[in-house]
């Protein structure tokens, strides 16, 4: 399962970067790197390009000995006699320049702990709009929808509702975005099959995107919007710092910085007391991610 | 006390106000708010300035009923069992437009848990320069050590090493700037006394940091040096997001968002695997933040 699990988000990372170069006047960066306690990763960036204030692709697969504290943190249901451990996975933040284009993250990762006989997936993906399209936000749930259905009617409307609860900014009453789909130490109902239901997830990605991104990416814009992007780049910046267990664990276990925080846009903004105003588009974006709503029902 | 040290942080924000906008084009904006269970406070801030991109000065003086995990994280050494408390303070962050101005920050502020038997004063200010000059460090840092030593010549030096060991960004191995001093629990050798010493270092805010403003207020600079700005921007919310005990506390208490952010700069800029040159001001800064110096011997 390692392996194969390997190959697949090696394969994702290539098909994916290869889409965005598709459209792109930028190349991906490639880090190849080595985690010193063991294993390491290839991390992917695009940085100032035609279309990608920021974007980034990383895969790692990585394992060695967990801490104490990072093993009770790292769930899974586990024996915590054993402290060794193998993870890999595949994650991508990508963050547009247009404010009519979404930034998006997704992520479709396995564990295993011990011998091997405490193993999970896990992953998601999730949208962020600075402006809401209903038609973008209904796309893109129902892609993870179907990929989901494939597998089990319930797990749309569970990892929906997952992923609302994960991504909400506690202190500012909303959530980072119109949702997606999240799910952990999920291994039901057998290994195979659990395997089976991620790369459906994954493979789900492109499709869930590139057709918004297409659709939005020749839209004109004012300096008043690409603001207001700023400020909600400001809110994924708190969300992630302040709540992302991914980004706190990294940050705890001393993991490589700036794969950790590739996560994070190129520019945000922070304005004291900002308000949007009655009937605006902004407000109309502030009113969806205080009130989450089914986008596939 | 309560009364004595409300008017003096009351003052002390008006003094400050004053001398800002004596240099600033834009007044301070005033909010005044009230907090839900008790007491309220008023918020200064200035955004878009001609001098700063955002500067505030709050003060508050708030009462009532802690949870039991709020009075845990309070600290002062209390009787647990009454969870009534009072906390007056002021608090400012002043992030300027122009390089080579630093960022400053500073706090004063008293607390008193159940009947008052429990009582302590709390403060410090430190200095973030995007680019090193010695003499502000070191003019900075030796008006802190005046103010101390007019009360216990232990204090500047025990102080100055709690900033350092406060403002450390431990995910970066680095400062978040070149220090000042930090102090908490004080309540020595009695209330008197640890108020003028409260006091003594509120009033040396200004002289620390107006000579140093009004030196580089006028240096030219370049957009790479702007973008360099910006890249400290970004750490100084790190910090401030994942380390700083005040932000965390306010945020866990449902606090006013507005007021607890205020410190975070109006924008700010992650660059993936961002290096300075060798031999450049930005390495000598970064040196600096790596390996903290002793400014007033």
């Amino acid at each position: 399962m390692k392996d194969k699990m390997v190959a697949m988000v090696k394969r994702i990372q290539d098909e994916i970067c290869e889409a965005i170069e598709a459209r792109e006047r930028v190349p991906f960066h490639e880090d190849k790197w080595k985690r010193e306690g063991g294993g390491g990763g290839r991390t992917r960036v695009i940085q100032g390009g035609s279309i990608f204030e920021k974007a980034g692709v990383n895969v790692s697969q990585v394992y060695g000995t967990l801490s104490p504290e990072a093993a009770s943190e790292m769930g899974g249901g586990h024996d915590s006699s054993d402290l060794s451990f193998f993870a890999t996975g595949v994650s991508l933040v990508m963050h547009p320049n247009n404010p009519f284009v979404p930034t998006v993250h997704a992520n479709f990762r396995y564990f295993e702990r011990g011998d091997g006989s405490s193993w999970w997936f896990g992953g998601g993906a999730d949208l962020t709009p600075s402006y809401l399209f209903e038609e973008d936000a209904t796309h893109f749930h129902q892609t993870f929808k179907n990929a989901c259905d494939l597998h089990d009617a319930a797990y749309y409307p569970k990892f929906k509702k997952w992923c609302d609860e994960y991504f909400y900014i506690k202190h500012r009453g909303e959530s980072r975005g119109v949702g997606g789909i999240f799910f952990d130490n999920h291994k039901a109902p057998d290994a195979e099959r659990a395997f089976s239901f991620t790369k459906d997830c994954a493979d789900a990605f492109l499709p869930s995107y590139l057709p918004i991104l297409d659709r939005r990416l020749g839209s004109e814009f004012t300096s008043a919007q690409k603001d207001w992007q700023q400020i909600r780049r400001g809110r994924y910046v708190e969300f992630n710092l302040v709540y992302d267990r991914g980004t706190k664990f990294g940050l705890n276990t001393q993991g490589r910085i700036e794969s950790i925080l590739m996560s994070l846009p190129l520019t945000s903004r922070w304005e004291y007391c900002h308000e949007t105003e009655k009937g605006s588009a902004e407000e109309a974006l502030v009113d969806v991610l205080k009130n989450p709503r089914e986008w596939a029902p």
